[in-house]
Order: C-alpha cells, then structure tokens, then sequence
C-alpha cells in the first residue's frame, strides 16, 4: 500500500462524516479480532457507512487505491475471517442496522446487515414469525451470510444459505448489484445468492438481505437423553433421521463437556454423553414423533430422558447449550479456545467422535466434544494457552488429524464457522482442481485482489 | 468454425469408438430439438461418451479447435437449452446412466447424469426411498440439474439445487472437478454446487452426481378442491403456506385446463378452478394438517373437495395433472405448445394469475392456467399454429406481459424451465448489473465461450 493513511482518509471525508472514520487506536484493536485464537492485527482506518451509495464510495477510493478491505459485523468469527492481515480500510456495519420490512404474507423480511439475529427475531414475534439460523452467537445477519451460518436447528431448517432469497452487494469496483429475487425459486442466470453467501466477504460487501421467515410452531418439546456412551448417542441419531422425523435439534454434548455445563450454568444434568433435542410441530404429529424417537432412543441403550415442554425450562435447556463455549473460557482463565468444525457424512459419524475423543484423551488438553450430529458436524472444543508453544502445537496437529479425518471420508474441513485464516490450508486437500475455479472467480471479480484478500483463496501474485 | 468436419471426427475418434462418434442425419435431427416451439438447429457431430475421461478429451478436442460444444440429456427442456444453434459437438449421455452407489445410511445416491427420475425412482424403491423432484417429463438427472428443475414436489422437498451434495463437472479445457463432498453441510470455499446447478451447460458438463433422497413418507393422502375462481384457489393456497402446514404438493387447474384433462384421461372432474394437493408424514399430524386445511379450504369457497388415500386413486390424480401438456397437445393437433414460467412472491400470486386469465382470454387462442403455486410459480399454456405469424406474435406479446408483470413485483421470469435461448432476452431486465457478473464468471471459466455457447449470457465478442 503505497498510499499514505492521510491520503486515503482525505479521500474517504469526501462522502463520510467526520465521525464516520476513525483511525483511532482503540477503535482499531477493536476490530483487529475475532473471538478466536488467531493472531491480532489491526487495520489502519475504520468506516462506518449509513447506506448503500457511502459503501460503493468506499469500495471505488479502495479499489482506485488499491486498498485491502474488510466488512465488519460484530466480530465473533471463529476463524479470523475478519481480522485485517493486510491492513487498510474495515467497514463496520454496525449503523446499517435497521429492519427494512417484514414481508409477513410472503414470509420474507428485508434488512441491513448489521441487524443482529435476536434484534430480528425479537420484532418477528410480534408477527408470530421467527428466523430460524441460530448459530449460539449473537452475530450480525451480514456476517452470518458471509459464513454460510448454520447451528442447532439447522438439521430441519437449513443453513444461511438456505434463507437467502437476495443479496444487494456492493462489488470490488463499487457497482451495487442484487443476486436474486423476492420469489420462491428461480431458474434465471447462475446463482449470485449461491455464490455470494459464504464468500467471507472476499467478493462483494452485503448492504441489504432479504431472508425466509418462518411461522412460530403450533407446539415445541424439548427433551435431554442420557446414554452410556457417545457412540450409542451418535447411532440413535442416526437412526431417528433415517427414519425420517423430522427433529427441529439434535445436540450431542459428551461427558466432559456436561461436567463444564454443571458448572457454569447452576445445573444438575447427568455427567454422561447427553443429547440435547427439540421437536416441532403440530401437537398430535409432534406427538407421534416423540413417542417414535423414545422407542428408537431406547433401543440405542438410552438411560435417561427428561422432557421439558414448558417454555421456562426449555430456555434453560438450550441457554446451557449455547453457553457451553463461554463455560470453557469462564473455567479456564487464561487459556484460549480452539474450535474444529468438521461435517462428515451421517454414516461416518459414531466414527469421526469416537475418533476425536479418542485423540483428545491422548493429548491431555482441556476439552469435549459437542455437536449438531444431526447434520454430521461436530466440534471438538479445546483450551490451550498461546504461550505455551508445546500446547498450541498439539492443539494444532489436533486440528489437522480431526480434518484429515473427515477429508478421507468425503468430508468438509468447516461446517459451519468458515475457511477465513484457519481453514484456508486445508483447501487444496478439500477442493483439488476445483480451488482454481474458485481463484478464477475471485480474480474475475475482484481484479485488484482488494475484498479481504487472502480469506478463503490466496492469490499468490496479480502478475504485476 | 474453421475446422472441417471431417478434422474433428478423426480427432475423436483418437480415443472414442467409431458408434460413440455419429454424423448420421437423423441422428443429429434427434439432437436438434427440445419439446418447446424453438427453432431446430442441428449439431455437425453427435457424441456418446461412456466415462468422464471421454468426457475430458471431448473437451480438450473442443477447446484445442474452438469448437461449440453442447451437452444433451433427453431433451425435453422447453426454452431450447440443448439446441444447439452454433453447431459444434453434442455429448449424449445415454450410454452414461448407472446408479453408481445408494448410501442408504446416509440418504444419498451417486448416479451418471443420463439416469432418469423415473429409473432412479424405481431403483430407491427397494430401498423405501425416493427421489423428490418431480418436473412432470421423465428427464435425465444431469438435465435436470443443468437446469435446476423443479415441480410439484417442491413446495416441501425443494428445486433440484437444493438436492445436490456433489457434482463431478468436466470444465471448459477438460479439467475434472468436484463441487462439493458428502456432508449435510459446508462452509468451505465458494459455493460451487450451487454456481454449477442451473448453469445449463454453460460452465461444464457433469459427468457424476451425488444427490439426496428421503425415506418414503409412512402416510400419503392426496386431494382435489374445487373452487368458484382461480382467485379464491390461491388466497386458499397463500393461507395454508402462512398457517405453516408443510404441504408436499399444491397444484392449481384452471377450468380450461380441467377440460383438457377430462377430454385426454377420462376423468370426470368438475370443470371449475381446481387445487390438486398433497400431504405426507406421520398418521396423526398428517390428519391434523388435513382438517386444518379443509377449514381454510372452505373460509376461501372451496365448493367440493375429494380425498384420495389409496394409491390407484392418487396416482390416477396425479397422472391427470402431469398429463395436462400432452393434454393440450393431444387437443390441439398441428399446433405447438408455448409456456410461461414466472414465479412471484407468494403475496402477488392471486394477482398475476388473474392478470395471465385475463391476457389469455383477450388474445382469443386455446390455453390454461396451472401451476406450482406453493412456491408462486405459474405456467400459462398457449398452443399457438406456428405457421401463423400472427398467432407467434399473440403468443410473443402474451410471454412478455407476463414476465414483465412478475418482474415489476421482485419476481422473476423463470421459475423452473430455464434460461435456454426463451428468456434470454429478459436477463438484463431481471438481473440489471449482476448480468455482468455472470458473463465474467462464464468468460474466466470458459474464455472460449465453446460451452453451450450464447445460452444464459451472450458474450458478444472474444476481443479477437
């Protein structure tokens, strides 16, 4: 970068207010992490645009400059998707954050970016709707689109990208484009929503998204089973969903991981491999469902099942679920936690968390393994102290055989948090020839290499 | 095309047997038309390849020479995906049709693009399996997925892009990829799956797909409601989707159209605006969803409704309703059949139904009103006499009223059939600037512009 940060500052005051740019130190460190281990870097400026036309400005005095961008939303990427390795401009959203319009009759909602998932789902429930993606974070629609989301009720509602009916992006040389439409399928042109979702903000910035809605369920239940190991948790899984119930969560969280629940949450849960499950639905099929997933579970050698219907005591039940990562940090000052995330195919599962059990006892770090098993994605959660480099070594050759793992069998590195920096070396072993249909793409669009470079593909040399 | 004919021949014949090569003029006039009212074009060579390494040298013959290159399924596309208007080399894929592997376990199957829905179909069977996406023809699997085929099914199963976990594609310059892997769910690299899906031909040829498929439902009631208007049908329709009842297929009839069918199935239907529907699930929560159904039915009108639960009665319905285009086609010797696709929201859907029966009756030529209209997708069938340019340009200004209406309200001008050459010319209007963006993506992956070539986008010049 050759330009000088006053230069591009001056530039940027053009169209910004004054207090729409900041070089300020801790405004800077603000963005210069995730809520991961990766390493900190900071970048030089940060904006803050209202609209659309501020955010095509920014991106033609980055692009003109040849200036690295990132979008920001609320920073809790779990693998340093927007940390600014290269420096220069981060574009924080967090003043584009208003609910356009709720499309009740066409289930659709409109929004900016920075609209956080509970900020949507708390004006939705005055129209008995909800938004069904909920990764445990409060992350920002924007950044949940970059990602491609998923989580909990993934395994019936779909992923991030299942939701998006519409994108308006703002592309490397600042054209405003929008990749779809507000109907229910199309077959016109190649897929934009497709690409663009999950492009980790390397092809185009998102100011506006047009997402699904769904109606609030007639009836919810939520239920806990107890079983002797986390083999037999993962095959009665596996079973309800080839016979075909349509189950709203299925939750793995093992032994060690229970014990950390306990802990943090005030709760008195069985310290054995636990599923954690949610059903919905209407009442009488909802019921059929339950009395079904009973019978199989039991045949699995389940020891223990609780059900909650009542709404206070479902919320608990799925607060201490999603504060199981705050669990490990509260419990272990100091440290830092690695996260793997790999996705297997279901009949590889029981395999791929006896394996990585397995290989967490042998290195004798602090951890468990917790999971949406009903997709095949797990996460084996682990606290390392970053100043021990013995430590960090072995959480990373951890890492590395939990994805060679699931690689071999058809597998994906990431199911949910992202390439961003972590994931990125496993991409040639993942995607072989096709990495390079993917550098195509990002060259194709983003010529100066410019939308956070180096996330997902790296463009070794622009030939300049 | 400066190569001879007879140059290209000896080329594949390198490495492809002499019946995998043909230039026999009916075989080539077999390849020169889809089951729509587009033009016939014939391609100069027409080629059967056996596996994806024929595929491959196809491909890099092709790219060597310049040569247009178009892959064929059944050709029963109706925009004239497969027709192949720069001539070239046409890929059959018939001798490509083995179900490679049903992972059971896992609800996925691995099949050769020339496999049909109705073959796979039959195999899954043995299974208690079944493949979702139902388009009426009996299309091959790699068709349907160029395309991103849809149907009757879709309103609860989804369009063919959301079946596809894995695509082996044969690039441009012969380089095989994958686009996916076998997991629920991804995060990693950009989304080729759904850039691929939908491509028509235009960025590869698949070779292998690996797709999802469902446990047969335990219980399936199916349904015909009559209603005083077409109007009354779909506010019944926008009701029941917004009352969340998964409804696994919704079809509306017009009363023409009931006519057709009557006259072409023996059937006796009341000739009035019907929806044909489906349900499927559990016993009890099916029979819940029924009664709340036929309650909202009759607050919109319904005047008769028949429930059809043993399997001759509902594969009779919905052999009637898939039997419509031939049909009208049957009725209307000598003419040929052209058909509207538009999808909408769900909230304009009552509207632009009107609108199209109100066109259509204006314009005077035979035709009906049908279609998916859970999902907001409608297709009006005009059959016009190609011979008149009068009727071709009823039929023309009638296409382009409907599109433009849909497209004035966020909709879009195809909703399953495709892009082909039919609605090519309304791709600057739907997709504005991101028309641009998919050129750069066709031209970096294919800087040739030899696949499908002028089908999706147009690349005006080469720059040569």
């Amino acid at each position: 970068m050759s330009t000088s940060i006053e230069t591009i500052v001056l530039a940027l005051k053009e169209f910004l207010e004054d207090d729409q740019v900041s070089v300020n130190q801790t405004i800077r460190e603000l963005h210069g992490r995730d809520e991961s281990y990766h390493d900190i870097s900071l970048p030089d400026i940060v904006v803050f645009p209202r609209k659309n036309s501020e955010v095509s400005n920014i991106m033609k005095v980055a692009n003109d400059l040849k200036i690295p961008v990132v979008p920001f939303g609320r920073g809790s990427s779990l693998e340093g998707h927007i940390i600014p390795y290269d420096k220069g401009i981060t574009i924080d959203f967090s003043l584009m954050d208003k609910i356009i319009e709720v499309r009740e009759k066409d289930l659709l909602v409109k929004v900016q970016p920075g609209v956080t998932r509970t900020q949507l789902n708390k004006e939705l429930k005055k129209y008995g709707l909800f938004f069904s993606v909920d990764p445990g974070a409060d992350a920002t629609l924007g950044g949940m689109a970059a990602t491609n989301a998923s989580g909990t009720t993934t395994v019936k509602y779909g992923v991030m990208r299942d939701q998006v009916r519409d994108l308006e992006v703002v592309l490397a040389d600042g054209t405003i484009i929008h990749t779809g439409n507000l109907a229910a399928k199309s077959s016109s042109g190649y897929h934009l929503n497709g690409l663009f979702v999950g492009s980790e903000g390397t092809l185009g910035c998102f100011t506006e998204l047009t997402l699904k809605v769904y109606g609030i369920p007639e009836f919810t239940t939520a239920a806990r089973a107890v079983f002797p190991t986390v083999q037999n948790a993962v095959e009665a899984v596996t079973s309800i969903l080839q016979a075909g119930i349509p189950i709203a969560r299925v939750e793995l969280v093992d032994e060690e991981s229970i014990r950390q629940v306990n802990h943090f949450s005030d709760t008195n849960y069985a310290e054995r491999p636990t599923l954690f499950l949610e059903f919905d639905g209407n009442e009488s099929g909802l019921q059929q469902d339950v009395e079904f997933t009973k019978e199989i579970m039991e045949d699995h050698g389940c020891e223990e099942i609780q059900f909650e219907t009542d709404n206070t005591a479902r919320t608990k039940l799925w607060d201490a679920r999603h504060n199981l990562a705050y669990a490990y940090i509260h419990g272990n000052v100091g440290k830092k936690m690695m996260v793997t995330d790999v996705c297997v195919p279901i009949s590889e599962l029981a395999g791929a968390v006896t394996f990585a059990r397995k290989e967490l006892e042998a290195i004798g770090l602090t951890g468990g393994v917790v999971g949406h098993v009903g997709d095949g994605n797990f996460h084996a959660l682990l606290m390392i102290d970053m100043n021990s480099p013995e430590e960090v070594a072995k959480a990373d050759a951890f890492n590395e055989k939990i994805v060679h793992y699931a690689l071999e069998r058809d597998g994906t590195c990431t199911g949910e948090h992202g390439v961003g920096v972590g994931k990125q070396k496993y991409q040639a072993a993942e995607h072989g020839e096709a990495l390079h249909v993917m550098e195509k793409i990002k060259l194709a669009l983003d010529p100066n290499n410019i939308l956070n470079p180096n996330k997902i593909v790296k463009i070794e040399s622009l030939g300049e």
